[in-house]
């Protein structure tokens, strides 16, 4: 085993001879020190932990089952799973890394590895946390400190700074796995204008591929795309095309072609590119592994640029497989040997299972392999890399391609990958409970340095109510990412597809999304930049156990608490307060505002409402409401402010699309409270900003004020 | 349409020529009233009713989603539903009673119809509750009343009194499908025994049969069944076997040849026995809709009933389907013309789904009929009765072999066979989210007539850790039916099969089971006898939307409020006290009380307690621990008292086995607080009790009196 000390921060060990899983960035420094944990090492790796009756453990990203993990079983192994019942220990995304507190001190773990691990946290046995490892080389990273938030911010340091979006990237994105042509896209925007409610674009699902085959686009059924994606950029609005993992095989198909003659795809045994079906019916996989793989790839991504693109997102990157060539002739020979036979359960089961099992089974990833530095390694041995190296490709591309930033989302993910692009959370449902994971996971993905993220809001697979969409929308109008996302032959989930209460909630909600850019944005960038979460949970700051289990509220920022309705048929819920609060709740005829004591209690929170929650000494600025961020001027902000003895803000403003970000402002607004009077300064106010219209708000009531901008 | 009163309190519209669901006992009484809701009549029947923005629906029995079912879709038509995800609208029951109550007025409805019933309660549109009936001839119930409570009364009324079990039935029992044998039984029971956990005995899963045919013991692995049964018996200890709804087809198996010979098969087109597949694979279904056979299939019972058996449960009875010939066939015909082809997303999508939709298809309902006073009807047209029909099969058959009680649950039900016997809730899962919803049907049964019910406690699919196990005990211990089951293949879940943690605590409570028996045995026969609900909403006695909304604690008879911990992780919960309650906290050395305000709190409900709160005015009754109902003498009782100016408690006690309950003892406890002492009277003792062991509470503090009687 060697030791090293990363970025001076972080304790590394190192077992065996570990395959980087490309998340780390500071520098490791040997030094020597003894390892403290158990690990057991005997072709898999075992780590042991013991857990107090007040142990908490939070982390592992991208995971079902709420911020504390414990009493659960996870797996980082990354998976097209489409139905997210709460039994399912994997999705998509394959975090590992972790922070376990007690009553007396912070932890936090990050297992370097890129296969398989399981994360036994307290299941089997209540007291034990057991990690296995599947695989002898893999490095553990330990880092300590004194909270929760400062091992996060020491362990995002070491892994890089989060990817950063254009500004218009923090719009209202609608999409559907099912609209068929630019006409009835064109119907969709049109609608949206009519009904005055913003929008920054549509994310274009499969169908807008000639069978789906990547970096194509159906003629037919998009006859003048440039000129439509133009014409709409100019209006402010993008289109997201998807680009899947699998490359159609087909002669004639310049990907495929070039492809073979280039060695770009993934291997069988025999070293013979390998088949596997997905959308498009048998494909083979760009090898992602190799540079010269992802340089080629990325070179594709500028058949749509040219076209006016200026975002995408990978999916199906896990890789998700339907089936293989030997797998499904084995399930036709069952079928056919099952033909006349009288089948009790274990034999129907057995042979229902033999189908149902085709999709996604894992013994494929045994069955292909990647060319990592010369070295040949099978699918599963480096599994949860393969969508982080092909978002890397896509992002090395476009970087190449486009001279600002762009707008690149993943579905599989891991660790690193966060440095090139966000992650949506894949096929929810419309579920309930999928808005309330949805809450609960926002914290988890930001403290595995995925900061540009958001779930399909409203679910994207079964039936969505207005209700819900309407709910899910009190919360994610606070998410970087905000994307109505819904699956083939579900019903339509547009604000505008429900009834009109629904249409008039939705509308309302998704216009103060667009006043609360401003914050959202600044929010961003100043996690991004102090290596803090955006979203937090209440037991990072507040010691009483009470407070440490509500996971239902998150903070976001350093100014609010929020708490969205994630049941059904409610006309209010259960809050519980840190500490005093002022409940800001925005009605469509303006907001009014309330101090909430300290404690539990029982608030009204009615369907066309939505209610924050400002900490005191602190400011909310609130932005105009525009049809999309191009359109966002902002010369007039209004704030409100908590006032405790003072007050403070810092904005961060920038040009939006710059990389360097050189041209970034840093405002700062403060309030001072004295003899009855708020005294207000404005320190590098942004360029264009013209009126502030404070509203103060004390435990006498409310005070408003407006302040000018002297240019 | 012809009207009716029954029972002078309910109206009844009847619509063409309803086929009798079997639930109303009361007599129909012609009356001319108007009809006042919307019905519209059209080969499909709909009925419409307008929701207003705070009006409520409670009921629908066994159905996912809630005590308030506003803003979802639900149906009645009794499925083998081995998934209960959020989205699922039907499970194994077909309840189609139902309370609308917003502020100004409550009404209920019952749907007499045999089929299919869809109800969107504003899921479509949020002010829209359409009830759409798959035939033009049923009958409408409507009761008119002050409040739920009083409105459910009547209804119960209508439908007559549940089925009461034996006392011995409210004890513990354990299940697992994949119990091998005799000796693994045997082990379980030594097991429970060398812990000192109490039990009533062990539920049979398909393992005892030979080749899953009803009826049949396998002497292979039973090989002394009958000494065996009554060998335990004589300990207090009940064997209680499944009985599955399909009949093997096998040449020289007697149910198979006596059913075919006396014609007691449902038939398909061409007036054959029907062939399905289920367990055993071929199988016949008996017509429970004719008579003779349920009186031809209602005397097998006896074969095990000679052998010391005296309660079963009915499996399978929707009827489940795996496959029948035709749609297998079909299937396999498909699988070989995809042989070597190159499936894209749809077609490998339409070969997976084609073999996984086998189970259960609804379409084999079209292809099978029954035959009810000479009318032959589609499986499809008079479904939901299939189960019933069965079950009353069964307790005819019983009440025939046996002069006392028996144990009897049926896994597919609808209203009206609460008379004939209890149900269990389906294979739920080992999901937290399950728990939660155990809690909520629990009312919602009681709506419907089912009193003797629970869900399968830790989860009979997936995987239970010892913490689940712990907090659904902490609730299910207050059902009626107390069963630990689970599936093939997934954790053992007996109670010792965790850590020493989870032993102890899972003792204990099943132990304080044994002492709530006096108090829950009471309360089940007090409801019965009122024709009140034993759970109860909160809803349903407080006005302010806070309480009517809290739906994860529950009301238990006059005394009792009960709020579970049903979330993963936690050392508290929040609950809401609509008015001062008594908080009683069990531990293993014996119990605190405090004195907790109305409103919302965060209690500390740590792993190894039992928390319940009792209502002021109200005593709880407390009696012994036994090793099984058998040995509970109950000569001692512990009487919890929270005194307002009074407090009285009716306990209803009787020998647990008689039909008539002539020996039923009505004991009225009564205590009047005066110049500070507490004047104790008992009227009517039960036989046997010796000595009442009084505690006190009142705002001072506590008061301990002992009171013996004079024999």
């Amino acid at each position: 085993m060697n030791t090293y000390i990363i970025g001076e921060q972080a304790k590394y060990y190192e077992f065996g001879k570990p395959i980087s899983s490309n998340a780390i960035v500071e520098m490791k420094v040997p030094a020597v020190f003894p390892l403290e944990e158990i690990v057991k090492i005997e072709r898999r790796s075992e780590i042991q932990f013991s857990l107090k009756e007040d142990t908490r453990v939070y982390g592992l990203g991208e995971n079902l089952g709420g911020i504390n993990k414990r009493g659960g079983r996870y797996e980082s192994y990354c998976r097209d799973e489409a139905n997210h019942t709460e039994d399912k220990i994997n999705l998509y995304g394959a975090h590992n890394f972790f922070v376990i507190e007690d009553k007396e001190k912070a932890i936090g773990y990050f297992v370097d590895f890129p296969g398989r691990i399981h994360f036994d946290i307290g299941f089997t046995n209540d007291d034990e946390f057991i990690i296995t490892i599947n695989g002898e080389n893999f490095g553990l990273m330990k880092i300590e400190g004194s909270t929760p938030s400062e091992i996060i911010t020491k362990f995002l340091k070491t892994i890089g700074k989060p990817y950063i979006p254009p500004k218009w990237g923090f719009g209202y994105f609608q999409s559907r796995w099912g609209y068929r042509d630019q006409k009835e896209i064109q119907e969709v925007v049109d609608t949206f204008q009519q009904h005055e409610i913003p929008m920054d674009g549509i994310y274009l699902d499969l169908d807008y591929m000639v069978d789906f085959k990547n970096f194509t686009v159906s003629r037919e059924r998009f006859p003048d795309f440039e000129d439509w994606t133009k014409s709409l950029k100019e209006k402010g609005l993008y289109l997201i095309p998807i680009i899947d993992a699998g490359v159609k095989i087909e002669e004639g198909y310049n990907v495929y072609e070039e492809g073979v003659k280039g060695d770009h795809f993934a291997v069988n045994q025999e070293g013979e590119p390998y088949v596997a079906a997905v959308w498009p019916g048998k494909v083979h996989f760009p090898d992602f592994f190799q540079e010269k793989t992802r340089r080629w790839f990325g070179e594709y991504y500028r058949d749509l640029t040219k076209m006016g693109i200026e975002g995408f997102w990978n999916d199906m990157n896990e890789p998700a497989i339907f089936y293989d060539e030997k797998s499904l002739e084995e399930a036709v020979d069952m079928a056919i040997d099952c033909r006349g036979k009288n089948l009790n359960v274990h034999k129907f089961f057995h042979l229902k299972d033999t189908f149902s099992n085709l999709l996604n089974d894992e013994k494929y990833h045994q069955r292909f392999y990647h060319r990592m530095d010369g070295e040949k390694k099978t699918n599963e041995e480096v599994h949860n890399l393969y969508g982080n190296y092909m978002t890397q490709s896509a992002y090395e591309g476009l970087s190449r391609h486009l001279d600002h930033r762009f707008l690149l989302i993943s579905r599989a993910s891991s660790i690193g990958m966060h440095r090139y692009g966000g992650i949506w959370t894949g096929d929810n449902a419309s579920w309930w409970s999928h808005l309330e994971e949805n809450v609960k996971m926002m914290p988890l993905l930001n403290m595995a340095g995925f900061f540009y993220t958001g779930a399909d809001t409203g679910g994207f697979g079964g039936q969505c109510s207005g209700e819900l969409l309407t709910r899910w929308l009190q919360f994610s109008i606070f998410t970087p990412l905000l994307r109505n996302h819904s699956a083939l032959d579900t019903r339509a989930q547009e604000p505008y597809a429900f009834d009109k209460r629904t249409l008039e909630e939705t509308k309302h909600l998704i216009r103060l999304r667009y006043r609360l850019i401003p914050y959202l944005y600044s929010t961003y960038m100043k996690a991004v930049d102090k290596y803090e979460m955006m979203f937090k949970p209440l037991a990072f700051f507040y010691k009483e156990s009470h407070y440490k289990e509500i996971e239902d509220q998150l903070l976001l920022g350093d100014e609010l608490m929020i708490a969205p309705v994630v049941e059904r048929g409610k006309t209010g819920r259960r809050v519980d307060l840190p500490e005093e609060m002022a409940k800001i709740e925005f009605a469509d005829s303006g907001y009014t505002v309330e101090i909430v004591k300290e404690g539990p209690h029982y608030l009204a929170y009615q369907r066309d409402r939505l209610i924050i929650f400002l900490k005191k000494g602190h400011m909310l600025p609130l932005g105009d409401v525009a049809m999309n961020v191009k359109e966002l001027k902002n010369e007039k902000l209004d704030l409100l402010v908590y006032m405790d003895e003072n007050a403070e803000h810092l904005l961060y403003t920038d040009d939006g699309l710059s990389i360097d970000r050189n041209d970034q402002v840093k405002t700062i607004f403060s309030v001072i409270h004295r003899e009855g009077d708020f005294l207000v300064d404005i320190k590098n106010p942004y360029k264009g900003l013209k009126v502030v219209n404070f509203s103060f708000l004390t435990n006498e009531g409310l005070v408003k004020k407006t302040h000018r901008i002297n240019s």
